[in-house]
C-alpha cells in the first residue's frame, strides 16, 4: 500500500461535470470496471452529503467485491468550532465502511476566511482533529488540500503548514490540488519540490484541465516526487474536466516506466474507457489519447508503403499495449496500397488479383469525386469491398420506391414515409411516421423488414451529419449524409450522397441496416 | 516579423483529422476568422498536391484581404536526385503567391532511409537546395522538421545537423515537430535547449496530443526558448489532434505574459473558436479550456455566496479575457455581458434598459437550451434583437403552411414543395420543385414573394449544415440547421431548430430571406 498508486475520482469529482448524472447502479458498474482495470483506489462519493452517495456505500459494503482496488469515501474536515467526534458528516464517513477516507481541507488563506469564515488557526485545528479522530477509529486517511497551488502562491508558509499538520496528524498522503486548474507544469514542478523538501511527507497530485495541462501537470508532479495521482476516467469533471486517468496511467506505464496496474491490465484500457463512456452516456472522444478510435488512424496516402514496412516509425506506441488498433483511412488521396491495407484490415485479401485491386481503387476514387467519403464510413466501404469480392452487393431486400411527406402542423411539424420493397419473396408497402423525414423513413423501413430480420430491432441511429458539398456553386451542390448506427455493443458509420438530402439519407440508412445484418451473420431470406 | 508569433495549421494539418473535410469556401471563411483573431501566420494548404489547395491559393491571392496575418504555403523539399528549380511541386509553391513557404523536411535518419529512400547526405542537400532556391525567388521560408524528437532520440547529431543546414540555407524558423506526438514536456525542454545551444538558430514547436500533452509540450518549448508556436484551432488534427491554438494562445498571453495577438483580440477567442467549429461541423467541446461553454461553469451549491463575493477565488482567469462567461449552473449558456457586447456589435444599445437586457438574456438562454446557437448565426440573432428593440419581429409575409414531398425516381430523386402564405394583402399558394426538399421549399418561397420583393432574386443559399443535438439520447434528439445566404456581396447565417429537419430548415430559410430584405432596407408591403 506504500507503492506509487493511482486514485480514481470519476464517481465524485467526475460526476461534477455539467450534465453528468450517475445512479447508484451506474456507480456499481463503474466501480467494477475500475477494479477490472486495476486502479489502486476508487473514490465512491461523499457519504452524508446526499442520500445517493450514502446508499452507494451501503450497497458497496454488501455487494461490491473488489479484487484489487480499495474503496475511499470523500468528505470534509469537521466544522469550525466543533469536535470531530461529534460532527454528523464525520460520523457518516466513519459509518461508510470505506477503508480509506479522503478528507478535503482548505490550505488557501483567503478561502479559509471567505468560504469557511474561520481563522487560519482554527482551520489547522480542524485538519488535525478530524484526521486524528478518524485514524483513531481505524480508518486510513488521505487529505486533499483544495486550492493548494493558488494558496501556495498567495501565502506559501500557511499552505505548507497545513500540509505538514495533516501529515503529522496521521494522513498517509497529502494531495496537492490545483482546484481551479490554472497551473502550468513548470509551476507544479517548483511547488511540489518545495513542499516535499519542507514537509518530507508523502504527496499526491489532483489536477484540472483549465490550461489544457491536467495530464502534463500530473506528470510534472510525479517527476518532482509525488507518489499518488488522482484523475477521472476519460477526463470527466467540472468545467474542463479532471486529469484523464486513462492517459495518465498510459503515460506512467509506457513513458515514465512506472507500472501502476497489475501486469497486462493496460491492454484493457480502450475497452474499459469506452464501457464507462456508455454508462455516463457521454460518447467517447474519437481523439482521446491512447483510447480514441482515431488515435492510431492514419491518412496513409504517400506513406502507405512506409507504414507497411515499419509502423513504429508512424506511431508513438504499439496500440495493442492499450487495447487499441492501428487504422488506415481511405482518403481522397487513396492509392492502391491504402486500399489493399484497408482491405486486409477488414478481412479481404486483395493482393492476389491486381486487376481487381485496380478496379476497386478506381471505383473508390470515382465515388469520392462524386462526394462519398469512406474514411469516416468504414461500414459502407466494407459493403463496397464485399460487392467486389463476393460477386455482388450484400442485400437483404430490394427497394422499389420510397416517398416522404413533411408538413407544417399546429404543434411543430409532421413527417410520413411510404416504403415499397420486396423481401422474403413478398412485396411490402408500409408507411412510417416520425418527427422528421429520416426518422419516418427509418421507421417505415424497419417495419417492413422486422418480421424477416428481427435483429434490426436492436439497431438504432445514434448520429446523423449532413454536409453540402461544393457550396458556393449553387444548384450543382450535392448532399452528403453520414449516419452512425449502434446495436448497443458496436457502432458503425455509413454514407449516402445525392442532390436530394432525403435520397442521400435513404442510401445511408439502407447501408446501415444491411451492414448491421451482415455483421450479425444474418442470411438473406428468400421466398 | 521577428517577434514571437503563433502559426495556425488548421487548414493543412488540422484538415488531416478523420472526417474533417474543408471546401475552398470553408478555407476562405476560416482564414478570415483567423485573421480576425490576429494570428501571425495562416497555413493555407499544400498547393500542387491536390487541385483544391491550388485553387485556394489562387482564390486567396485574388480575394483574401488579410489585415494582420501572413499566408503560408506548405510543401516538401525537392525530390531526391533532382534540382529544386526544376521540381514541379516546388514550382507550385513558388507560384502559390504565398509570401511564406513552410517546407517539411526529414530529420529522422530512419525516415530518410525508409520513407524517402535516399541517403542522409542527399536529404541534407535536398533541404539546402530547396531553401536556397525559394529564398532566391524572394519567398520567406520556414522549415518543419518532421519526426524531429524521435529522430533526435535515435540519432541526435544528424537531427541537429539538418536543423543547422536549414538555418544556414536561409530558413527563418526551424520548427521541431513531434509528429507522432509521443513526447512529455520534460523531454521537450531538454531537446529544445540542446538544439538551441547547438545551432543558435530560431526554433519553433509543432506538437501533437498523443500523450495528452500537446499544449504543455508547446509551453515547455516556449520556456526553453522557441519563438514560433504552431497549432490548430480547437485542437483539430490527425489522430488525437494538434496543439489547440486557442488554449496555447491564452496560456501564452495570460500565463506566460507573452502577447501574441493584437491588443484586445483575445476577447474574441470564444466567438471565433465556435464559429470555426460550425464551419468544420465538429461541435465545439463544452470542456475545451478557456472557450468551452462549461469552462467557467460552476455547480454553485454551497459556494454560491463566496463565488459572488470573490469570483477570482474560484476561477483561474477572468473569463471575459477570452470572451467567455462565468456561469452558475442554474442557467444555460449566455451571460448578460455577452448579449450586451453582441448587441452593441450589431448596432443595438442595450445598456440603458437593464430590464430589457435581462429579458433578452433570458430569451437567448431559453433558445440555446432548446438547441439554437447564435454564435454562428448573427442574422437570426439580429432578428431576435430587432424583435425586442423595435416592438415586434420584422416580417415581410405571414406563413400559413408548407408541405414537402420527396420521392425516389428513376433518375435520382425528386422533391416538390407547397407553400401557402399571405403577403401584400394577398393569399398565395405556390408550388416549387427542386433537387432536394430544402431547395424545393426555397424555390416555392421565392416564387411566392418575388413580385412583391424583387431583391430576393439576388439572394442564394450558399451553405447548409445539419446537426443532430444530444446524440446518444435517441428519440429526444433535435435537429439544428444553419443556412448561409449570400446576395453576391455579403453573406449571413441563420438558424432553425426542430425535431423535424425540414421544419428547422424552413425556419432558417424564412429568417434568411427576412434578414436579407431588412439588410437591403426593404419595407414590408401591405395590401
Amino acid at each position: 500500500m506504500n507503492d506509487f498508486h493511482v486514485y480514481d475520482t470519476t464517481m465524485r469529482d467526475g460526476a461534477q461535470q455539467e450534465g453528468l448524472n450517475l445512479s447508484v447502479q451506474d456507480k456499481m458498474h463503474i466501480a467494477r470496471h475500475l477494479d477490472d482495470l486495476g486502479v489502486g483506489y476508487i473514490e465512491g462519493g461523499w457519504p452524508g452529503s446526499n442520500p445517493k452517495d450514502t446508499e452507494f456505500f451501503a450497497l458497496a459494503a454488501k455487494e461490491l467485491d473488489l479484487q484489487h482496488a480499495t474503496l475511499a469515501a470523500f468528505g470534509a474536515t469537521r466544522r469550525a468550532g466543533a469536535v470531530a467526534a461529534d460532527d454528523p458528516l464525520v460520523a457518516a464517513l466513519r459509518e461508510s465502511g470505506a477503508p480509506v477516507v479522503t478528507l478535503v481541507a482548505k490550505s488557501h488563506d483567503r478561502h479559509v476566511e471567505l468560504a469557511l469564515r474561520t481563522t487560519l488557526a482554527e482551520n489547522l485545528a480542524m485538519v488535525r482533529d478530524t484526521v486524528t479522530h478518524l485514524r483513531g477509529e481505524g480508518q486510513r486517511v488521505f487529505v486533499d488540500l483544495e486550492h493548494f497551488f493558488d494558496g501556495y502562491l498567495a501565502n506559501r508558509d500557511y499552505a505548507v503548514e497545513v500540509a505538514g499538520a495533516a501529515a503529522e496528524a496521521g494522513a498517509e498522503v497529502v494531495v496537492l490540488c490545483d482546484t481551479n486548474g490554472g497551473m502550468l507544469p513548470h509551476q507544479v514542478t517548483d511547488v511540489v519540490a518545495d513542499v516535499l523538501a519542507a514537509t518530507g511527507t508523502r504527496l499526491g497530485i489532483h489536477a484540472h484541465n483549465d490550461t489544457g495541462c491536467a495530464v502534463a501537470n500530473s506528470m510534472a508532479a510525479v517527476l518532482a516526487g509525488v507518489t499518488h495521482l488522482q484523475g477521472c476516467i476519460n477526463g470527466y469533471g467540472e468545467r474542463t474536466g479532471n486529469a484523464d486517468l486513462v492517459t495518465s496511467i498510459a503515460n506512467l506505464e509506457l513513458k515514465l516506466g512506472r507500472p501502476v496496474l497489475p501486469a497486462g491490465r493496460l491492454a484493457d484500457a480502450t475497452r474499459i474507457s469506452h464501457a464507462i463512456a456508455e454508462i455516463t452516456n457521454y460518447p467517447p472522444s474519437a481523439r482521446q489519447p491512447y483510447t480514441g478510435v482515431s488515435s492510431f488512424a492514419h491518412k496513409a496516402g504517400l506513406h502507405a508503403s512506409a507504414i507497411r514496412v515499419d509502423p513504429d516509425l508512424y506511431q508513438h506506441i504499439d496500440p495493442a499495449l492499450v487495447g487499441n488498433d492501428m487504422r488506415l483511412l481511405v482518403s481522397e488521396m487513396a492509392g492502391r496500397a491504402t486500399i489493399e491495407l484497408k482491405g486486409r484490415e477488414l478481412g479481404f485479401d486483395l493482393t492476389d488479383d491486381p486487376t481487381r485491386l485496380a478496379r476497386v481503387t478506381d471505383r473508390v476514387k470515382q465515388l469520392e469525386q462524386a462526394g462519398y467519403t469512406f474514411e469516416a464510413a468504414d461500414a459502407s466501404f466494407e459493403l463496397l469491398l464485399a460487392e467486389e469480392m463476393e460477386g455482388g452487393r450484400p442485400t437483404y431486400f430490394d427497394v422499389e420506391s420510397w416517398r416522404v411527406i413533411a408538413e407544417s402542423a399546429a404543434a411543430g411539424a409532421s413527417a410520413e414515409a411510404t416504403v415499397k420493397l420486396v423481401a422474403g419473396g413478398q412485396r411490402l408497402a408500409v408507411i412510417g411516421e416520425g418527427n422528421g423525414p429520416v426518422n419516418a423513413l427509418d421507421h417505415a423501413l424497419r417495419q417492413a423488414i422486422d418480421q424477416l430480420y428481427p435483429d434490426v430491432a436492436r439497431f438504432h441511429l445514434t448520429d446523423f451529419r449532413v454536409r453540402i458539398l461544393d457550396q458556393g456553386h449553387g444548384t450543382d451542390a450535392v448532399t452528403r449524409v453520414l449516419i452512425e448506427t449502434s446495436d448497443g455493443k458496436d457502432s458503425w458509420v455509413t454514407v449516402g450522397v445525392g442532390a436530394n438530402m432525403i435520397e442521400a439519407s435513404w442510401q445511408a440508412l439502407v447501408d446501415a441496416l444491411t451492414y448491421g445484418l451482415r455483421r450479425h451473420g444474418v442470411s438473406r431470406v428468400n421466398a
